[in-house]
């Protein structure tokens, strides 16, 4: 049998099969990513979900024409392969290959580039309007999940865009789960309507029967505020000026098409709910759909995964699994402590707090603003929340850390998991920010430790009595020390600790890569330089003994951080030297002032300059001045 | 006639007066706060509008036990005089005085310190799962404006509180405004359901007839999923796992105190609808809502307000007319200038180009990631859109400035406004932070133009071709040049401007600040202190030039910006002197690390020392060092 996809470049291609090839397409494109991911590993389950959609968007849109936008972007492979990437899908996530996401420099497909959750709603009305101030007739579409449209920025957007009644599709990819479960009253509300299935069969009775210009006159003749108030009230989506039509099978192409169809020639805000399931079509994908959100390579015949879950007690601990573990031995000594998510339990290990104390811990969607306030509330009444949020998503919460928490010297413990280089994910979820924008924030504490056992022992830290806003910053993936889980020890506040005295030169890290700097110094020690070496700790209160210390003995500092250099604990040392007129020059070594694409963590950090051997040559270099 | 009010100073002694007063006490409240701030100026009309609300809530619920928190808190001045502040409100917004908002440190009758809008679900979410977890009978009201609902942090609220069925009860105060006339698909909503008062009039009927028991197990008898569907799809927030009563006249302090009494017994998630006037009971207020939001000071008797809207030209200009004049004329060269503001078109000038280009100003509400985000698909169509957001608000957008402007380098042009110390609405509003997390982004411009001639020529700048995302930021209040509109001339991008040579000392300014540096450069030359002065414009890409020469040159500099010390101007000049190995001492003048509380402008700008008064004694004492 002929294979369809082979012959499929670009959606023009795909727009000469007939209707009745789609499905056949669908199994292919279908294969093809199963085949590529068990390979290559991705976020494998969203797109597998949304095969069927892709295909019926491309084929019933004159896409890149008309502007497609997907929230978030991990369910846009089978988008992707449509696109003029089928080949290049081997590179997929990987350094100088293809972005895990939809990006704009990729391919003119791309129509906005996308990671964090809620925004397509909002690019889109801007596209939508650009195109009205245009008098083009030009369609967007922005796919949506459920999940995302627990972040208010999907509200924001669906506010404004049914105000302005902006001609622009909206499609509700409802497969009733994130990452993990999908949780808040929304879910619940789509769960309702589509099993009643009530109000789309009235919307279908009065549509077919009326027909798409009688419907609106009939509506028309309603027309006044009273009337339409009675009809709005039916359908949270028509609440926010939108028509609302669906919910429809995601994976049934021909009523996709048809719906689509019909769709496009209607003006105005629309939003089209389609029920999928994700990970459709593999079978262990559906149904465990958390594991395979990003299952990592797996034996596509069996399931059986290569990465197992099964811990390994030889290698180190991810930092997350100290962090879920260590949260339950400090739930367990102190009853105020709580597990707060913003949809990434699983991502961030709490899942570990929730079977010991399923009480204690709360997922509150994806909602970072929301996570940090209602932390914030928690707090202001006697609990100490432990807020756990990837660094990157905690962009999202600035505000929310500054108005509702610091201001009010608040005792809420931040958790930033994903410091740093993240890898493969790329620049929308590199965690690099963080240091420099919680450094700039009154009252609280920022503090990045550098092992397994630092980091339980800061958790221990930032829990005892009056401690303030408290931030931890640790990175994706493993440790270093094998025995972590050692009695609790309380770490003095502002305090680094000196790892190494040396003449020479002062080599300053915070965090993880203090590692990579103890085996530059090694190193550069067998070379006959040397070299003191401290571990921050924290960036703020920063240790100022230690950098008086610094400032009057050394000439030459180098300073390493798994984080942007500008405003970082760098740039804090460099502005205590300028304040109390030390003359030492400090080469500042962490993320450069540009985004950093995807690859590994390892390509990336020494690409960046501030793995083992970036920091040897920085000392290397200083040496020869000194 | 006794006055009631003078004998309230808690709202114990609230509680023991008779329903039948409460109207009474509403006109003494009334006329007590119109005769304040008709001398000491306030949030004027927000207040009005929710006097007979206070007053009923206070006295149905036991506060400070029971948790009240208000949204934004400009409409708080009635709880403020109840709750035992009734004889500090001449100081209201004044240094060492009340703050203008709900403050904890303040009074435990301010259950969480407000400002920003949208927090008050998510805080008293936290407050309710407190209450739950500790298993107390203590009741949580948030109180939130029709305007600040449409901040998507107040739907993340809603879709958490729905989900748990928080024992908590939200309070919208619809007043169909919010500075500006209010917008969005929801106020429209809000607005039909107020008018066919159906739904209100349905429930109510089955309310009375069946009591609140009875209804409780019809509900429950109605039971399945199918029909749960079919209640909850009749009202947007409903859909939200509320349950919803009114619309009720929130004037009507009978009815008030009889709906709330009844809510108070009842269990769960609970949303009350009340219609208010914004300016209720002072006409002039009430017939010009957004020009009495907060009118500054007035004769009570006619209405005339004693801070004319009259522009005088002898002054100089308002920052923010000159951006709103220039963004006319740019508007009129450049047809791809778009104008987007969240909520503030009257408060940052853009309602200037609303008069002129009508169908090119975009006021989206309250929903400042959604103003950056729909900026960004503006401009990833080809528009060039200028989004004024307040610097502190700014704040709530931070990750859409990276992830969806600067990450793709779209040409998005952000004005600041009220950048730097805001004076009297204290520490939640100033805007203190931004140059210094907006320096952390990658191919981000940030300036701050030292006079009206310069963020005109900024703006003019701004909009050229390939500019990227650009940031102005300008702070509130009057410029220094009388006659600013002058041919617009291109600022080099990057590059400051020496005003003046000198010997002994640099100072670098950024902004307005510069005139300050100005005054005190003058006064230290009169001492003999030779100084260079040089206005650095621009914090990113900074000046290599001009930070080599001094550093070459300099043994000592004096930086001055209004805002934090941490990460800002000074930082980076600090920064650069560290990594270049240059010994030049910098002492750095802005906003130290600290919140700042309320006071004049000028109060506080010297507290902080960067007056000139502050820069003249820093430049001294570092003369005697030189």
């Amino acid at each position: 049998m002929e294979k369809l996809l082979s012959d499929i470049n670009v959606p023009e291609d795909l727009r000469k099969l007939k209707v009745e090839q789609l499905e056949r397409l669908s199994a292919e494109l279908r294969e093809f990513i199963i085949d590529k991911c068990s390979a290559n590993p991705g976020h494998f389950g969203a797109s597998l979900g949304t095969i069927e959609l892709t295909i019926a968007i491309h084929y019933v849109f004159n896409t890149p024409y008309d502007k497609l936008i997907w929230d978030v972007g991990h369910q846009a492979y089978a988008h992707k392969i449509l696109t003029g990437r089928k080949n290049a899908f081997d590179l997929n996530r990987k350094y100088n290959g293809l972005s895990g996401f939809p990006k704009m420099t990729e391919s003119e497909y791309d129509a906005f580039g996308v990671g964090h959750a809620s925004t397509s709603i909002s690019a889109g009305l801007g596209m939508a309007v650009a195109a009205r101030l245009n008098s083009e007739d030009r369609k967007v579409i922005a796919v949506i999940g459920d999940g995302s449209f627990s972040g208010g920025m999907a509200f924001e957007g669906l506010n404004n865009a049914g105000w302005q009644n902006a001609d622009m599709l909206v499609i509700l990819n409802d497969n009733n789960i994130a990452i993990d479960p999908n949780v808040g009253a929304l879910k619940k509300y789509l769960t309702n309507i589509t099993l009643s299935g009530k109000y789309n069969r009235l919307k279908k009775s009065i549509w077919n029967r009326l027909g798409e210009s009688k419907f609106r006159l009939a509506l028309k003749r309603l027309g006044n505020t009273v009337k339409s108030a009675v009809l709005s009230e039916g359908n949270l989506f028509e609440s926010m000026g939108f028509r609302y039509f669906g919910p429809i099978d995601g994976h049934d192409i021909n009523t996709l098409v048809k719906t689509l169809s019909r769709l496009k020639t209607i003006k105005g805000a629309k939003l089209l709910h389609v029920v999928t399931k994700k990970g459709k079509g593999y079978k262990p994908a559906e149904e465990n759909q958390t594991e395979w959100h990003a299952p990592g390579t797996f034996d596509k015949n069996t399931g059986k995964k290569f990465g197992s879950p099964v811990v390994d007690h030889s290698k180190p601990a991810k930092y997350q699994d100290v962090f879920g573990e260590t949260i339950v031995e400090l739930a367990g000594m102190n009853p105020k402590i709580l597990g707060i998510t913003p949809a990434m339990a699983t991502g961030c290990s709490l899942n570990i707090m929730t079977e010991h104390y399923p009480d204690r811990v709360f997922d509150v969607g994806i909602a970072e603003a929301h996570a940090v306030t209602f932390s914030a509330g928690l707090a202001a009444a006697g609990y100490m929340p432990f807020c756990n949020i990837y660094s990157s998503f905690m962009q999202r919460a600035f505000d929310s850390v500054i108005h509702d928490v610091a201001l009010q010297n608040l005792n809420v413990v931040f958790c930033l998991d994903r410091g740093g280089i993240v890898g493969e994910d790329g620049p929308t979820h590199h965690g690099v920010f963080d240091l420099a924008y919680f450094r700039l924030i009154p009252n609280m504490t920022v503090s990045a430790p550098m092992n397994e056992t630092e980091l339980r022992n800061m958790m221990y830290t930032a829990q005892l009595p009056a401690a303030g806003p408290f931030s931890i910053r640790y990175p994706r993936g493993n440790g270093v020390v094998p025995n972590w889980k050692i009695p609790f020890e309380k770490i003095p506040v502002g305090k680094g600790r000196i790892l190494k005295e040396g003449n020479d030169i002062a080599v300053l890290s915070i965090g993880h890569p203090g590692n990579f700097a103890a085996e530059a110094v090694e190193r550069a020690e067998k070379d006959g330089i040397s070299v003191m070496h401290c571990d921050m700790r924290f960036v703020k209160p920063i240790d100022e003994e230690i950098l008086h210390f610094v400032g009057k003995t050394f000439k030459h500092a180098v300073t390493v951080e798994d984080g942007v250099i500008t405003g970082g604990m760098g740039s804090a040392a460099a502005d205590f030297f300028a304040r109390h007129g030390y003359d030492c020059r400090v080469e500042m070594l962490g993320v450069p002032d540009r985004f950093i694409q995807q690859g590994t963590i390892r390509e990336l950090q020494a690409k960046c300059g501030f793995d083992a051997e970036g920091i040897y040559n920085a000392v290397l270099k200083l040496a020869k001045h000194a």
